[in-house]
């Protein structure tokens, strides 16, 4: 999918929700585990009451590949299901060296056909291009988290003041532009994703953290929102796990819609829409 | 497998060398593609050829996943077949918030059953920890990595003068011990892992780059080689590809041969066995 696409989507659904689908079997509905696939029944039916309502599905590759290969059927039974106009993201956190991370590139491009895979960025240049080869594809490279541990590394300060996640997208930001690469950025620090803009000014965000993690769409959107959008904001146990019975995919739409509601409001506000 | 057994094998196989299962359909011999799971065969043969040379197996999960479910299968169907007492790593480079590292953790460790995976450190310690927590399992963290994008973030110098890899070395020695974390240290940098073993005096290397990438065994164990070895230096491509016909296991053997002899010498040499 292009920018431009991705952008039209969010116009057109008032939208810049992204669902993650952690889809944990100790978490889904019960009377679900007496299907044959029950992950996949699960994320089918989260798909069937919330794709009207967000631009992006997100499954999280550890809660699939924990179920060894049965778990990647899941997974690609998964991807085929959304319909096409929906950004999909591997949230796979790969890198390798440049040989390696190739054949990661053909597994979340090629084999499974997601739009987009988030990388991580340890390992430098050649772990990541591999990713950026493909056309109308993306990277989503993480840059600044939204989990505790984000203060042991990525706020590391050189000499010169520059802390580590902003080296990650100064460089990184050589590599591809705002067309090919998006950041992760932690939704847990408002004012953070305000300094992350003034480095990537029209590059999309992925926000994880709003909801469960505590973070606030409102902050989110006064920090981060730019005239496109430029925002993906994720929203995982909140939406898929608000419900515990049969009509669990109902109550999933319910807490979409009133994410989706807010999001309206926030694009009117800003003229964007 | 506890450290004692490591250190136990390596002394009595007079050889620290691990053997990357990095197992690419482009470069088996062809006539492998014939059988139901050519990476299968492919392993097996090299796993028949060469487990008396070496102490551990290391396959590169990009490899296998690139094939969907089909390619856990043949990973998992070659860590199955790995005979006992060989220490096998899940080159996986995993890393996401707690409760999804936990599932990782969990694929490996308890699906799978490898000894170890490797974890990249930029989540900090939440994203590190959840892998810490299974008994006789392993973490080998990301420290000082053989390719060139390594340049790119691991050198970010602090105010203190202090390097990002030396961060991550002196900052997970807090979260466990050498006897259940091990370092990625490049051997493409010889002086460089004497640097590293500096810092983190007892722990074992897992010493990729020698070979094909250009590193030396004896700048490595110049540099790195405690009393106890406290390294494992990989090899893969200028083993498992060292034929191409239907004798590749015996020409695998014979690489493997001339590698673990000359690691006998220098754990000779040294005064370890």
């Amino acid at each position: 999918m292009t920018k431009q696409e991705l952008i039209q989507k969010i116009k057109s659904k008032q939208s810049f929700l992204c669902i993650g689908l952690d889809t944990d079997l100790e978490k889904i509905p019960k009377f679900l585990l007496d299907f044959e696939d029950p992950i996949f029944e699960f994320n089918k039916r989260i798909i069937d009451a919330t794709q009207d309502l967000c631009v992006a599905y997100k499954p999280n590759t550890a809660f699939y590949e924990c179920h060894g290969s049965k778990g990647w059927d899941s997974l690609k039974k998964t991807i085929d299901y959304i319909p096409k106009g929906i950004f999909t993201i591997a949230d796979a956190k790969r890198g390798d060296i440049g040989n390696t991370s190739k054949y990661y590139a053909k597994t979340f491009f090629e084999y499974m056909n997601f739009d987009a895979v988030t990388v991580a960025p340890y390992m430098g240049s050649d772990s990541v291009i591999p990713f950026l080869e493909f056309e109308n594809k993306w990277v989503i490279l993480l840059a600044l988290t939204s989990n505790e541990g984000a203060n042991d590394f990525q706020f590391a300060t050189d000499s010169n003041g520059e802390k580590l996640y902003e080296k990650v997208i100064k460089k990184s930001a050589q590599w591809a532009g705002n067309d090919k690469l998006m950041y992760v950025v932690g939704a847990t620090r408002g004012e953070g994703i305000g300094e992350v803009r003034k480095l990537a000014k029209d590059y999309f965000f992925l926000v994880p953290g709003v909801g469960a993690q505590g973070g606030s769409l409102q902050d989110v959107a006064k920090f981060g929102l730019t005239n496109e959008c430029s925002l993906l904001v994720n929203s995982s146990r909140a939406i898929i796990y608000a419900g515990k019975d049969e009509n669990f995919g109902e109550l999933a739409r319910k807490e979409a819609l009133v994410v989706q509601k807010e999001m309206s409001q926030i694009l009117k506000s800003k003229s964007i829409i």
